[in-house]
Protein backbone atom coordinates (compact mmCIF):
# COMPACT_ATOMS: atom_id res chain seq x y z
CA UNK A 1 0.00 0.00 0.00
CA UNK A 2 3.14 2.02 0.20
CA UNK A 3 3.71 4.94 2.89
CA UNK A 4 1.46 5.97 5.59
CA UNK A 5 0.81 9.44 5.97
CA UNK A 6 -0.06 11.27 9.53
CA UNK A 7 -0.53 15.47 8.97
CA UNK A 8 0.19 16.80 12.63
CA UNK A 9 -0.21 19.34 14.03
CA UNK A 10 2.53 21.27 15.97
CA UNK A 11 1.87 22.90 19.57
CA UNK A 12 2.97 26.02 20.54
CA UNK A 13 4.45 23.72 23.53
CA UNK A 14 6.66 21.95 21.66
CA UNK A 15 9.39 25.08 21.15
CA UNK A 16 11.87 24.86 23.35
CA UNK A 17 13.89 27.92 24.63
CA UNK A 18 15.43 28.86 21.37
CA UNK A 19 12.01 28.75 19.48
CA UNK A 20 12.28 25.63 17.72
CA UNK A 21 10.83 22.32 17.91
CA UNK A 22 13.33 20.76 20.36
CA UNK A 23 14.63 17.59 19.38
CA UNK A 24 12.97 15.59 21.90
CA UNK A 25 9.47 16.47 20.66
CA UNK A 26 10.30 14.84 17.11
CA UNK A 27 10.64 11.83 18.94
CA UNK A 28 7.04 12.13 20.10
CA UNK A 29 6.02 13.14 16.92
CA UNK A 30 7.14 9.48 15.28
CA UNK A 31 5.30 8.09 18.60
CA UNK A 32 2.15 9.55 17.49
CA UNK A 33 2.56 8.70 14.18
CA UNK A 34 2.96 5.27 14.63
CA UNK A 35 -0.28 5.37 17.41
CA UNK A 36 -2.22 6.72 13.99
CA UNK A 37 -0.92 3.82 11.64
CA UNK A 38 -1.31 1.00 13.90
CA UNK A 39 -5.39 2.42 14.76
CA UNK A 40 -5.67 2.78 10.69
CA UNK A 41 -4.59 -0.85 10.07
CA UNK A 42 -5.59 -3.03 12.85
CA UNK A 43 -9.10 -3.32 12.48
CA UNK A 44 -9.08 -6.38 14.64
CA UNK A 45 -7.83 -5.28 17.81
CA UNK A 46 -7.71 -9.26 19.30
CA UNK A 47 -5.77 -10.45 16.30
CA UNK A 48 -4.10 -7.86 15.00
CA UNK A 49 -1.32 -5.36 15.63
CA UNK A 50 -1.88 -3.66 18.82
CA UNK A 51 -0.34 0.16 20.30
CA UNK A 52 0.03 -1.54 23.57
CA UNK A 53 1.69 -4.28 22.38
CA UNK A 54 4.81 -3.09 20.89
CA UNK A 55 7.90 -1.17 22.52
CA UNK A 56 10.73 0.71 20.61
CA UNK A 57 13.95 -0.99 21.37
CA UNK A 58 15.79 1.37 19.18
CA UNK A 59 15.63 4.86 17.82
CA UNK A 60 17.73 6.52 15.44
CA UNK A 61 16.67 10.40 14.01
CA UNK A 62 18.65 12.55 11.85
CA UNK A 63 17.45 16.13 12.53
CA UNK A 64 17.99 18.19 8.79
CA UNK A 65 16.23 21.50 9.63
CA UNK A 66 14.78 23.38 12.80
CA UNK A 67 10.71 23.72 12.34
CA UNK A 68 9.11 27.17 13.86
CA UNK A 69 6.28 26.44 15.45
CA UNK A 70 3.35 27.48 12.82
CA UNK A 71 -0.67 26.48 13.12
CA UNK A 72 -0.40 24.47 10.26
CA UNK A 73 0.75 20.45 10.29
CA UNK A 74 3.68 18.93 9.47
CA UNK A 75 3.47 15.68 7.01
CA UNK A 76 4.86 12.62 8.68
CA UNK A 77 5.11 9.75 5.68
CA UNK A 78 6.27 6.22 7.18
CA UNK A 79 6.78 3.06 6.01
CA UNK A 80 7.59 -0.05 7.13
CA UNK A 81 11.22 -1.04 5.77
CA UNK A 82 11.75 -4.49 7.50
CA UNK A 83 9.80 -7.54 8.94
CA UNK A 84 11.84 -9.45 10.90
CA UNK A 85 10.72 -12.69 13.18
CA UNK A 86 10.67 -10.83 16.35
CA UNK A 87 10.89 -7.30 15.03
CA UNK A 88 10.17 -4.49 12.58
CA UNK A 89 11.59 -1.29 10.99
CA UNK A 90 9.57 1.60 10.74
CA UNK A 91 11.02 4.86 8.68
CA UNK A 92 10.04 7.68 8.64
CA UNK A 93 10.38 10.96 6.80
CA UNK A 94 9.15 14.37 8.32
CA UNK A 95 8.61 17.23 5.95
CA UNK A 96 6.50 19.86 4.31
CA UNK A 97 5.66 20.20 0.03
CA UNK A 98 6.64 23.56 -0.62
CA UNK A 99 4.07 25.43 -3.48
CA UNK A 100 6.05 24.22 -6.14
CA UNK A 101 5.83 20.38 -5.48
CA UNK A 102 9.76 19.96 -3.63
CA UNK A 103 9.88 18.58 -0.36
CA UNK A 104 11.55 20.23 2.66
CA UNK A 105 13.17 17.63 4.87
CA UNK A 106 12.71 18.40 8.62
CA UNK A 107 13.76 14.69 9.95
CA UNK A 108 14.91 11.61 8.70
CA UNK A 109 13.99 8.88 11.34
CA UNK A 110 13.98 4.70 11.92
CA UNK A 111 12.64 3.25 15.10
CA UNK A 112 12.95 -0.99 15.41
CA UNK A 113 9.80 -2.12 17.02
CA UNK A 114 9.48 -5.59 18.89
CA UNK A 115 6.07 -7.05 19.92
CA UNK A 116 5.91 -8.00 23.11
CA UNK A 117 2.99 -10.15 25.34
CA UNK A 118 0.34 -8.31 26.83
CA UNK A 119 0.37 -10.14 29.75
CA UNK A 120 3.62 -10.00 30.62
CA UNK A 121 5.19 -7.73 28.35
CA UNK A 122 7.93 -9.92 27.16
CA UNK A 123 9.22 -9.93 23.39
CA UNK A 124 7.23 -12.53 21.14
CA UNK A 125 7.84 -13.50 17.30
CA UNK A 126 5.74 -11.92 14.67
CA UNK A 127 2.12 -13.74 14.23
CA UNK A 128 1.62 -14.34 10.27
CA UNK A 129 -1.13 -11.89 9.99
CA UNK A 130 1.09 -9.41 11.44
CA UNK A 131 3.80 -10.14 8.79
CA UNK A 132 1.31 -9.75 6.23
CA UNK A 133 -0.14 -6.44 7.27
CA UNK A 134 3.70 -5.01 7.90
CA UNK A 135 4.53 -6.44 4.29
CA UNK A 136 1.91 -4.86 2.83
CA UNK A 137 3.30 -1.11 4.75
CA UNK A 138 6.67 -1.21 2.70
CA UNK A 139 7.36 1.98 0.06
CA UNK A 140 6.61 0.69 -2.95
CA UNK B 1 39.10 13.70 32.90
CA UNK B 2 36.99 10.83 31.74
CA UNK B 3 33.22 10.05 32.28
CA UNK B 4 30.87 12.64 32.99
CA UNK B 5 28.39 11.51 35.87
CA UNK B 6 24.97 13.18 36.17
CA UNK B 7 22.30 11.84 38.68
CA UNK B 8 19.01 12.82 37.39
CA UNK B 9 15.78 12.33 39.45
CA UNK B 10 12.44 10.67 37.48
CA UNK B 11 9.23 12.62 37.44
CA UNK B 12 6.24 10.94 37.64
CA UNK B 13 4.82 12.87 35.02
CA UNK B 14 7.92 10.99 32.68
CA UNK B 15 5.20 7.28 32.86
CA UNK B 16 3.64 6.85 29.96
CA UNK B 17 0.45 4.90 29.46
CA UNK B 18 2.01 1.41 30.30
CA UNK B 19 3.82 2.69 33.77
CA UNK B 20 6.85 3.31 32.03
CA UNK B 21 9.36 5.92 31.47
CA UNK B 22 8.36 6.68 27.95
CA UNK B 23 10.71 6.34 24.75
CA UNK B 24 10.35 9.92 23.89
CA UNK B 25 11.21 10.94 27.96
CA UNK B 26 14.79 9.23 27.43
CA UNK B 27 16.09 11.84 25.46
CA UNK B 28 15.17 14.80 27.25
CA UNK B 29 16.76 12.84 29.67
CA UNK B 30 20.23 12.87 28.03
CA UNK B 31 19.30 17.03 27.05
CA UNK B 32 19.09 17.21 30.89
CA UNK B 33 22.97 15.54 31.44
CA UNK B 34 24.31 17.69 28.12
CA UNK B 35 23.16 20.93 29.84
CA UNK B 36 24.76 19.50 33.07
CA UNK B 37 28.10 18.69 31.34
CA UNK B 38 27.96 22.32 29.33
CA UNK B 39 27.52 24.03 32.35
CA UNK B 40 30.63 22.45 34.35
CA UNK B 41 32.88 22.26 32.20
CA UNK B 42 32.30 25.97 30.60
CA UNK B 43 33.90 28.28 32.92
CA UNK B 44 34.39 31.77 30.82
CA UNK B 45 30.71 31.96 28.57
CA UNK B 46 32.38 34.17 26.34
CA UNK B 47 35.08 31.54 25.32
CA UNK B 48 33.61 27.99 25.63
CA UNK B 49 31.27 25.70 25.25
CA UNK B 50 27.77 26.95 25.01
CA UNK B 51 25.23 24.88 25.75
CA UNK B 52 22.96 27.54 23.63
CA UNK B 53 25.42 27.18 20.23
CA UNK B 54 25.15 23.05 20.04
CA UNK B 55 22.33 21.41 18.47
CA UNK B 56 21.40 17.61 17.78
CA UNK B 57 22.31 16.70 14.60
CA UNK B 58 21.34 12.88 15.11
CA UNK B 59 20.75 10.82 18.08
CA UNK B 60 20.77 6.80 18.23
CA UNK B 61 19.22 5.35 21.46
CA UNK B 62 19.23 1.86 22.24
CA UNK B 63 16.66 0.84 24.81
CA UNK B 64 17.29 -2.17 26.92
CA UNK B 65 15.34 -2.00 29.39
CA UNK B 66 11.87 -0.43 30.92
CA UNK B 67 12.28 2.14 34.53
CA UNK B 68 9.38 2.40 36.37
CA UNK B 69 9.05 5.40 38.69
CA UNK B 70 10.63 5.59 41.50
CA UNK B 71 12.21 8.48 43.74
CA UNK B 72 15.45 7.71 43.43
CA UNK B 73 17.71 9.07 40.59
CA UNK B 74 19.40 7.21 37.55
CA UNK B 75 22.73 7.65 36.51
CA UNK B 76 23.74 8.96 33.31
CA UNK B 77 27.46 8.67 32.62
CA UNK B 78 28.28 10.21 29.17
CA UNK B 79 31.70 10.55 27.73
CA UNK B 80 33.10 12.39 24.16
CA UNK B 81 33.94 9.63 21.57
CA UNK B 82 34.56 11.85 18.91
CA UNK B 83 35.57 15.59 18.44
CA UNK B 84 35.67 16.60 14.95
CA UNK B 85 36.63 19.53 12.64
CA UNK B 86 33.02 21.00 12.51
CA UNK B 87 31.07 18.39 15.03
CA UNK B 88 31.43 16.01 18.25
CA UNK B 89 30.20 13.05 19.30
CA UNK B 90 28.82 12.07 23.37
CA UNK B 91 28.12 8.73 24.40
CA UNK B 92 25.58 8.05 27.31
CA UNK B 93 25.10 5.11 29.37
CA UNK B 94 21.70 5.28 31.63
CA UNK B 95 21.99 2.83 34.22
CA UNK B 96 21.65 2.00 38.35
CA UNK B 97 24.03 0.18 40.05
CA UNK B 98 22.98 -2.53 41.98
CA UNK B 99 24.15 -3.16 45.56
CA UNK B 100 26.70 -5.66 44.46
CA UNK B 101 28.08 -2.75 42.39
CA UNK B 102 26.70 -4.41 39.17
CA UNK B 103 25.44 -1.98 36.48
CA UNK B 104 21.42 -2.20 34.78
CA UNK B 105 21.91 -0.48 32.14
CA UNK B 106 18.49 0.98 31.06
CA UNK B 107 19.69 3.00 27.75
CA UNK B 108 22.57 3.04 25.60
CA UNK B 109 23.21 6.34 23.45
CA UNK B 110 25.10 8.70 21.28
CA UNK B 111 24.36 11.91 19.52
CA UNK B 112 26.21 13.94 17.01
CA UNK B 113 26.44 17.35 17.75
CA UNK B 114 27.48 20.72 16.27
CA UNK B 115 28.27 24.15 17.30
CA UNK B 116 26.58 27.37 15.75
CA UNK B 117 26.88 30.81 15.81
CA UNK B 118 24.84 32.57 18.37
CA UNK B 119 24.10 35.58 15.42
CA UNK B 120 22.48 32.91 13.04
CA UNK B 121 22.87 29.50 14.39
CA UNK B 122 25.15 28.48 11.23
CA UNK B 123 27.43 25.70 11.67
CA UNK B 124 30.92 26.53 12.52
CA UNK B 125 34.23 24.79 13.42
CA UNK B 126 35.38 23.45 16.94
CA UNK B 127 37.85 26.58 18.36
CA UNK B 128 40.83 25.00 19.66
CA UNK B 129 39.96 25.80 23.19
CA UNK B 130 36.67 23.85 22.79
CA UNK B 131 38.21 20.86 21.26
CA UNK B 132 40.78 20.95 24.12
CA UNK B 133 37.78 20.77 27.01
CA UNK B 134 36.15 17.47 24.28
CA UNK B 135 39.66 15.62 24.36
CA UNK B 136 39.40 15.66 27.84
CA UNK B 137 36.02 14.52 28.48
CA UNK B 138 37.08 11.13 26.37
CA UNK B 139 36.26 7.88 28.03
CA UNK B 140 39.55 7.07 29.82
CA UNK C 1 -18.90 37.17 17.72
CA UNK C 2 -19.55 34.64 20.58
CA UNK C 3 -17.12 31.19 21.66
CA UNK C 4 -14.26 30.73 19.60
CA UNK C 5 -13.92 27.16 19.26
CA UNK C 6 -11.03 24.99 18.63
CA UNK C 7 -11.13 21.27 18.18
CA UNK C 8 -7.89 20.21 19.71
CA UNK C 9 -5.91 16.49 18.57
CA UNK C 10 -5.54 14.81 21.79
CA UNK C 11 -1.86 13.00 21.82
CA UNK C 12 -1.21 9.62 23.10
CA UNK C 13 1.51 11.27 25.11
CA UNK C 14 -0.91 13.27 27.29
CA UNK C 15 -1.97 10.39 28.83
CA UNK C 16 -0.51 9.46 32.20
CA UNK C 17 0.53 6.19 34.37
CA UNK C 18 -3.38 5.97 35.26
CA UNK C 19 -4.39 5.97 31.48
CA UNK C 20 -5.97 9.02 31.60
CA UNK C 21 -4.87 12.87 29.84
CA UNK C 22 -2.83 14.38 33.05
CA UNK C 23 -4.25 17.16 34.79
CA UNK C 24 -1.14 18.89 34.15
CA UNK C 25 -2.15 18.58 30.21
CA UNK C 26 -5.58 20.20 30.11
CA UNK C 27 -3.36 23.56 30.80
CA UNK C 28 -1.71 22.81 28.06
CA UNK C 29 -4.72 22.69 25.77
CA UNK C 30 -5.78 25.98 27.41
CA UNK C 31 -2.40 27.25 25.84
CA UNK C 32 -2.61 25.93 22.58
CA UNK C 33 -6.50 27.35 22.01
CA UNK C 34 -5.38 30.25 23.22
CA UNK C 35 -2.45 30.60 20.52
CA UNK C 36 -5.41 29.71 18.07
CA UNK C 37 -7.80 32.49 18.86
CA UNK C 38 -5.19 35.01 18.96
CA UNK C 39 -3.77 34.10 15.52
CA UNK C 40 -7.33 33.83 14.39
CA UNK C 41 -8.55 37.17 15.73
CA UNK C 42 -4.89 39.17 14.85
CA UNK C 43 -4.73 40.47 11.72
CA UNK C 44 -2.12 42.95 11.95
CA UNK C 45 0.67 41.98 14.16
CA UNK C 46 1.85 45.52 14.79
CA UNK C 47 -1.42 46.54 16.10
CA UNK C 48 -3.51 43.80 17.55
CA UNK C 49 -3.49 41.11 20.56
CA UNK C 50 -0.28 38.96 20.15
CA UNK C 51 0.34 35.79 21.27
CA UNK C 52 3.87 36.88 22.35
CA UNK C 53 2.88 39.79 24.72
CA UNK C 54 0.32 38.34 26.69
CA UNK C 55 1.14 36.86 30.08
CA UNK C 56 -0.89 34.04 32.65
CA UNK C 57 -1.30 36.04 35.69
CA UNK C 58 -3.82 33.35 37.08
CA UNK C 59 -5.62 29.97 36.14
CA UNK C 60 -8.45 27.95 37.67
CA UNK C 61 -9.44 24.84 36.39
CA UNK C 62 -12.30 22.47 37.67
CA UNK C 63 -11.92 18.66 36.40
CA UNK C 64 -15.05 17.32 35.98
CA UNK C 65 -14.58 13.80 34.47
CA UNK C 66 -11.47 12.04 33.11
CA UNK C 67 -10.77 11.92 29.37
CA UNK C 68 -8.81 8.33 27.87
CA UNK C 69 -6.74 8.78 24.54
CA UNK C 70 -8.83 8.39 21.47
CA UNK C 71 -7.68 9.72 18.03
CA UNK C 72 -11.05 12.31 17.70
CA UNK C 73 -10.77 15.85 18.75
CA UNK C 74 -11.68 17.31 21.96
CA UNK C 75 -13.73 20.72 21.47
CA UNK C 76 -12.74 24.31 23.14
CA UNK C 77 -14.88 26.26 23.35
CA UNK C 78 -14.02 30.07 24.99
CA UNK C 79 -14.93 33.31 25.11
CA UNK C 80 -13.94 36.54 26.89
CA UNK C 81 -15.41 36.95 30.24
CA UNK C 82 -14.34 40.55 31.21
CA UNK C 83 -12.11 43.26 29.97
CA UNK C 84 -10.38 45.47 32.10
CA UNK C 85 -8.06 48.06 32.35
CA UNK C 86 -5.20 46.01 32.56
CA UNK C 87 -6.11 42.29 32.56
CA UNK C 88 -8.82 40.09 30.88
CA UNK C 89 -10.06 36.78 31.83
CA UNK C 90 -10.81 34.11 29.71
CA UNK C 91 -12.87 31.11 30.22
CA UNK C 92 -13.04 27.82 28.82
CA UNK C 93 -15.40 24.92 28.56
CA UNK C 94 -13.77 21.28 27.15
CA UNK C 95 -16.22 19.11 26.09
CA UNK C 96 -17.34 16.69 23.37
CA UNK C 97 -20.91 16.78 21.65
CA UNK C 98 -22.96 13.32 22.55
CA UNK C 99 -24.58 11.95 19.27
CA UNK C 100 -28.54 13.27 21.01
CA UNK C 101 -26.65 16.96 20.93
CA UNK C 102 -26.28 16.48 24.74
CA UNK C 103 -22.70 17.95 26.33
CA UNK C 104 -20.07 15.81 28.11
CA UNK C 105 -17.95 18.22 29.64
CA UNK C 106 -14.12 17.28 30.89
CA UNK C 107 -13.10 20.83 31.87
CA UNK C 108 -14.43 24.26 33.28
CA UNK C 109 -11.80 26.85 33.34
CA UNK C 110 -10.63 30.38 33.46
CA UNK C 111 -7.41 32.26 33.06
CA UNK C 112 -6.49 35.85 33.78
CA UNK C 113 -4.08 37.34 31.10
CA UNK C 114 -1.93 40.66 31.55
CA UNK C 115 -0.98 41.77 28.01
CA UNK C 116 3.07 43.17 28.69
CA UNK C 117 5.58 45.29 26.40
CA UNK C 118 7.66 43.03 23.90
CA UNK C 119 10.58 45.15 24.89
CA UNK C 120 10.81 43.88 28.68
CA UNK C 121 8.06 42.76 29.25
CA UNK C 122 6.37 44.32 31.80
CA UNK C 123 2.09 45.11 32.38
CA UNK C 124 1.01 47.25 30.29
CA UNK C 125 -2.81 49.01 29.47
CA UNK C 126 -4.71 46.65 26.97
CA UNK C 127 -5.02 49.37 23.96
CA UNK C 128 -8.72 50.52 22.79
CA UNK C 129 -8.02 48.20 19.70
CA UNK C 130 -7.23 45.36 21.57
CA UNK C 131 -9.82 46.08 24.06
CA UNK C 132 -12.55 46.17 20.82
CA UNK C 133 -11.36 43.19 19.91
CA UNK C 134 -11.69 41.53 23.00
CA UNK C 135 -15.04 42.96 23.93
CA UNK C 136 -16.64 40.99 20.69
CA UNK C 137 -15.44 38.12 22.10
CA UNK C 138 -17.96 37.64 24.77
CA UNK C 139 -20.55 34.97 25.49
CA UNK C 140 -23.60 36.28 24.08
CA UNK D 1 4.53 18.65 61.71
CA UNK D 2 3.95 21.68 59.76
CA UNK D 3 4.85 22.48 55.89
CA UNK D 4 6.16 19.64 53.72
CA UNK D 5 9.14 21.08 51.84
CA UNK D 6 10.16 19.65 48.45
CA UNK D 7 13.33 21.16 46.67
CA UNK D 8 12.96 20.49 42.66
CA UNK D 9 15.15 20.72 40.16
CA UNK D 10 13.74 22.76 36.86
CA UNK D 11 14.61 20.84 33.53
CA UNK D 12 16.03 23.13 30.70
CA UNK D 13 13.45 21.30 28.60
CA UNK D 14 10.44 23.29 31.18
CA UNK D 15 11.20 26.18 29.34
CA UNK D 16 9.11 27.28 26.67
CA UNK D 17 9.50 29.91 23.78
CA UNK D 18 10.06 32.86 26.11
CA UNK D 19 12.74 31.30 27.92
CA UNK D 20 10.32 31.26 31.51
CA UNK D 21 9.28 27.71 32.94
CA UNK D 22 6.03 27.57 31.17
CA UNK D 23 2.69 28.46 33.21
CA UNK D 24 1.28 24.42 32.49
CA UNK D 25 4.78 23.18 33.86
CA UNK D 26 4.31 24.76 37.34
CA UNK D 27 1.30 22.22 37.56
CA UNK D 28 3.78 19.64 36.51
CA UNK D 29 5.89 20.87 39.35
CA UNK D 30 2.81 20.55 42.48
CA UNK D 31 2.66 17.00 40.81
CA UNK D 32 5.60 15.95 41.38
CA UNK D 33 5.74 18.01 45.51
CA UNK D 34 2.45 15.65 45.86
CA UNK D 35 4.09 12.60 44.73
CA UNK D 36 6.77 13.37 47.20
CA UNK D 37 4.54 14.30 49.95
CA UNK D 38 2.30 11.17 49.81
CA UNK D 39 5.78 8.86 49.93
CA UNK D 40 6.85 10.46 53.01
CA UNK D 41 3.79 10.02 54.88
CA UNK D 42 2.03 6.94 53.71
CA UNK D 43 4.83 3.96 55.26
CA UNK D 44 1.97 1.74 54.48
CA UNK D 45 0.53 1.41 51.21
CA UNK D 46 -2.07 -0.89 51.90
CA UNK D 47 -3.70 1.48 54.68
CA UNK D 48 -2.69 4.97 54.23
CA UNK D 49 -2.82 7.88 51.20
CA UNK D 50 -1.87 6.21 48.06
CA UNK D 51 -0.81 8.52 45.71
CA UNK D 52 -2.47 6.27 42.87
CA UNK D 53 -5.54 6.69 44.48
CA UNK D 54 -6.02 10.51 44.50
CA UNK D 55 -7.76 13.08 41.56
CA UNK D 56 -6.96 16.40 41.62
CA UNK D 57 -10.48 17.77 41.56
CA UNK D 58 -9.38 21.72 41.14
CA UNK D 59 -6.74 23.40 40.75
CA UNK D 60 -5.88 27.26 41.49
CA UNK D 61 -2.32 28.78 40.20
CA UNK D 62 -1.30 32.28 40.68
CA UNK D 63 1.64 33.23 39.12
CA UNK D 64 3.93 36.08 41.14
CA UNK D 65 7.07 35.95 38.75
CA UNK D 66 8.88 34.20 35.41
CA UNK D 67 11.43 31.85 36.25
CA UNK D 68 14.35 31.32 34.17
CA UNK D 69 15.94 28.25 34.10
CA UNK D 70 18.76 27.54 36.45
CA UNK D 71 20.64 23.90 37.43
CA UNK D 72 19.14 25.08 41.45
CA UNK D 73 16.42 23.62 42.56
CA UNK D 74 13.36 25.99 43.47
CA UNK D 75 11.67 25.12 46.79
CA UNK D 76 8.02 23.94 46.99
CA UNK D 77 6.45 24.62 50.56
CA UNK D 78 2.64 22.49 50.89
CA UNK D 79 0.61 22.11 53.64
CA UNK D 80 -2.71 20.59 54.09
CA UNK D 81 -5.01 23.89 54.51
CA UNK D 82 -8.17 21.61 54.96
CA UNK D 83 -9.21 18.16 55.39
CA UNK D 84 -13.42 17.46 54.33
CA UNK D 85 -15.18 14.55 54.65
CA UNK D 86 -14.58 13.32 51.08
CA UNK D 87 -11.85 15.85 49.70
CA UNK D 88 -8.76 17.83 50.85
CA UNK D 89 -7.01 20.65 50.18
CA UNK D 90 -3.25 21.68 49.63
CA UNK D 91 -1.99 24.53 49.58
CA UNK D 92 1.97 25.80 47.59
CA UNK D 93 4.60 28.41 48.07
CA UNK D 94 6.74 27.57 45.46
CA UNK D 95 9.97 30.22 46.15
CA UNK D 96 13.33 30.69 46.48
CA UNK D 97 14.81 32.41 49.78
CA UNK D 98 17.30 35.26 48.73
CA UNK D 99 20.74 35.28 50.90
CA UNK D 100 19.19 37.90 53.00
CA UNK D 101 16.58 35.37 54.43
CA UNK D 102 14.02 36.89 52.35
CA UNK D 103 11.46 34.58 49.87
CA UNK D 104 11.30 35.54 46.61
CA UNK D 105 7.81 33.99 45.58
CA UNK D 106 6.98 32.32 42.34
CA UNK D 107 3.54 30.62 42.62
CA UNK D 108 1.57 30.00 45.19
CA UNK D 109 -0.92 27.37 43.91
CA UNK D 110 -4.16 25.05 45.49
CA UNK D 111 -5.73 21.54 44.55
CA UNK D 112 -8.68 20.29 46.23
CA UNK D 113 -7.89 16.70 45.52
CA UNK D 114 -10.62 13.42 46.07
CA UNK D 115 -9.67 10.29 47.26
CA UNK D 116 -11.18 7.19 44.92
CA UNK D 117 -11.38 3.57 45.24
CA UNK D 118 -8.80 1.34 43.73
CA UNK D 119 -10.48 -0.54 41.32
CA UNK D 120 -13.19 1.55 39.73
CA UNK D 121 -11.95 5.18 40.65
CA UNK D 122 -14.97 6.87 42.55
CA UNK D 123 -14.66 9.29 44.87
CA UNK D 124 -14.89 7.60 48.60
CA UNK D 125 -14.43 9.22 51.61
CA UNK D 126 -11.25 9.97 53.51
CA UNK D 127 -10.80 6.89 56.28
CA UNK D 128 -9.76 8.02 59.70
CA UNK D 129 -6.43 7.29 59.31
CA UNK D 130 -5.88 9.17 56.64
CA UNK D 131 -7.63 12.31 57.97
CA UNK D 132 -5.06 11.94 61.04
CA UNK D 133 -1.83 11.81 58.78
CA UNK D 134 -3.57 15.27 56.77
CA UNK D 135 -4.68 16.95 60.02
CA UNK D 136 -0.49 16.97 60.89
CA UNK D 137 -0.03 18.42 58.25
CA UNK D 138 -1.43 21.48 58.50
CA UNK D 139 0.46 24.63 58.30
CA UNK D 140 1.11 25.49 62.25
Amino acid sequence: MGRHVVDLKPRWADMDAYGHVNNVTWLEYLQEARVDMFHAYTSDPGEGLLVEGVVVSRAVIDYKRPLVFRPDPVRIEMWVSRAGVASFTIDYEVLDRADDGSRIVYVLAQTVLVPVTLEDGRPRRLRPQERKVLEGLGDD
